[in-house]
């Protein structure tokens, strides 16, 4: 029979058994905190009509898309879990309960161009709490200590930078900056890459003297100083404020990760007041996931206001990153804890040893019917970390030998014993 | 703003928070038998080379799919777990530990008509144990025992029944109607549909004189009468005796809800050997998960000669149906067992509360910044199990009053002790 090249495409990740159960293990960590901070979980589904995924969506993202066109329907695999979400908020609202806390894990799909360490099909993990008409400023520090938390169940060393929009723009007004607003924050977005000098220079092009007080304020890192900074403008004392209001909160709730940095921008249009992004310790530059406060999730699909505050996380994009630093403990290919390796006439005792042991909620299996020295070298290529060799002496005797792989050592136990040892 | 009317398209499950809650903890257990199985989870693409989906596929499979053609590259949605399997298996051939055995869930998409009951979104659980070059019969028994753990697990009263297409073939061999067989098979497999009578009387245009013997066969319900049914032909004895060994083995694993029946006819050209299907006690019309032996997996991609045995279950049809039979037992929106309301100046102490809770990994939300009453409403819609209301007293005392909502009874205690009554 002619045979097609089996074949995976680039920005697809498949991973080995090995390495697909320590991403599972950390997305479990990450849905069991935020389950822990009593957030729903919704499961959208992953093809859309391309009307409502693209409701709000420019030109760029509709090159960006993959997109199903069968019979008359028009459809999109979702790109993100935030259009999903303003969807889902504007047909169910009767139904939920506001303020709306939820989360939702799940592939997203974007048809960018295939290259290196480009993610074409990848995990994106999303937590928002979204409010009918009005959200108070307390959510903000909610969804900020859940991502740090997040971080502390992955064991990642990560500082989260909080920043308000506020502030910068009420400086902006107070200097007659407004209509150039953009133009700056654009400027002062990249300013980490720039340097400080050119991002400095190309500032004073549009602000002119205001440049040097802009960038006084920009790299402020206390309350104490934005406080007694001597603008006067009410929409800076209001970032001002929430700043203070969500870094007390983040005292309160044992948060000690998160710090004051206004050289958070996180683009131009979609945030309004709290924004954040986490950033790795050992590698500052890169995001490792980021969010903030915006006015209205769903215009395009109702006309009820619905305030919101939450994040994003690529949880693949982590995962591959945690990768690349060599930070992933890679473990055995599967779940069991323990492998069974009958010799002589031991099947059948060691099938009902193995039922037992999972009735007991031990996983393991039966290394059966090949070479003795076959069965042990799959235990060892799969990284099991327990055997017991069973032969007609064992079952006489009602006595096992468990064996550590790792460590080499047997002790001897009986049956109901085993679950004690491993 | 113009809008765009929120909608998701038939077809799709999208569920409210309370009910996928239910769906989550279904999936959940259904993980936890595969792991505790010592299977290996598999997370392939959704979206592949449509080369790769569809290289055994013929005409009513390409109709029947979800095609996304961007630029050169023409990719399908995946339609099933089995392909992508057969795919994976091939390529990192050389890096698995055979036989290897593996679970995957994830939804998959048909592209059918739109139409009631339809499923064009859909979770797929498949469990598979793939052998290479060879596949001793012990695993048929696990993937069937497996099957009737989840069942268990699931609390879905279930029968499986058991049969192996040997024996059918190997009695058409002796009746001299191999030319014939599919086509009998095919009767065979809608007689529960057709009725007794109806589909005897077609088997016998095919079958003439042999068809009281296919039937008197075809409805025996016992390895006893099998052995003893005066059959000779090799295929038909190698079947029984599977059977015989398979039967066994269920048995030696405690599995108490499998029989032999030989109705189970499950299509015609895939499975080889051992068949069987789960069954609903009450609807025993309705196949909730079943699978089979097959000759070679990944003949398409590969030269290597790799059988395989396993099964298939749709987890969101399995959803679907308990929630039309009143079999789910719903429960809150979120995963929160307790909701704190602060009332006084005692917010910043609730947010502490809160996070010495969740540090002992109890699941808890702060109810903030509205009327008592409002919040009070949420926490019975939520469906919260317990509730502390935190007054400026209770910070002085350091006594809190736990209510379990469901019978309205208060306990007092310490902060420390809150989780003992939960």
């Amino acid at each position: 029979m002619q045979t097609v090249k089996p074949r995976t495409m680039s920005g697809f990740l498949e991973l080995l058994p090995k390495e697909q159960k320590v991403f599972n293990s950390m997305k479990e960590k990450v849905e069991s905190v935020l389950r822990l901070n009593g957030l729903a979980c919704l499961d959208t589904p992953i093809l859309e009509l391309s009307e409502i995924l693209l409701a709000k969506a420019g030109g760029e993202t509709e090159k960006q898309i993959f997109r199903v066109i069968k019979g008359d329907t028009d459809m999109t695999m979702r790109f993100d879990l935030t259009v999903p979400l303003a969807k889902y908020v504007s047909l169910y609202k009767n139904e939920l309960t506001f303020p709306f806390r939820r989360y939702q894990i799940g592939k997203v799909f974007r048809g960018e161009r295939p290259q290196k360490g480009r993610l074409r099909e990848f995990y994106q993990c999303d937590a928002d709490i979204i409010g009918d008409g009005e959200l108070p400023i307390e959510a903000d520090a909610e969804v900020i200590s859940i991502l740090s938390n997040i971080y502390t169940a992955l064991n990642v060393d990560a500082e989260i930078l909080v920043s308000n929009r506020k502030v910068l723009l009420g400086l902006f007004e107070e200097e007659g900056l407004t209509g150039k607003q953009n133009e700056i924050l654009a400027l002062l977005d990249k300013c980490e890459k720039m340097g400080k000098d050119a991002c400095f220079k190309e500032v004073k092009e549009l602000a002119g003297e205001s440049a040097e007080k802009i960038f006084k304020i920009f790299e402020m890192k206390s309350l104490e100083e934005l406080k007694n900074s001597g603008v006067q403008n009410e929409t800076y004392k209001e970032g001002v404020s929430e700043l203070e209001k969500v870094l007390s909160l983040l005292g309160v709730m044992n948060v000690k990760n998160a710090k004051l940095n206004l050289s958070i921008i996180r683009g131009l249009d979609y945030y309004t007041g709290t924004v954040f992004e986490g950033r790795l310790k050992e590698f500052p530059a890169i995001s490792i996931g980021g969010g903030g406060r915006y006015e209205n999730l769903a215009s395009y699909f109702s006309s009820s206001k619905m305030p919101g505050v939450g994040f994003g996380m690529g949880l693949t994009r982590l995962f591959v990153l945690l990768k690349e630093l060599g930070k992933l403990e890679i473990g055995g290919e599967n779940y069991s804890k323990l492998a069974i390796i009958p010799i002589g006439d031991t099947e059948s005792f060691s099938f009902n040893m193995a039922a037992k042991l999972r009735a007991e909620n031990v996983p393991c299996e039966v290394l059966y019917s090949r070479s003795f020295k076959a069965r042990m070298n799959a235990a060892n290529k799969m990284g099991v970390p327990y055997i017991i060799v069973v032969g007609e002496d064992e079952v006489a005797s009602g006595i096992f030998g468990v064996k550590n792989m790792q460590t080499g050592e047997t002790v001897k136990v009986k049956l109901e014993e085993i679950k004690g040892v491993l």
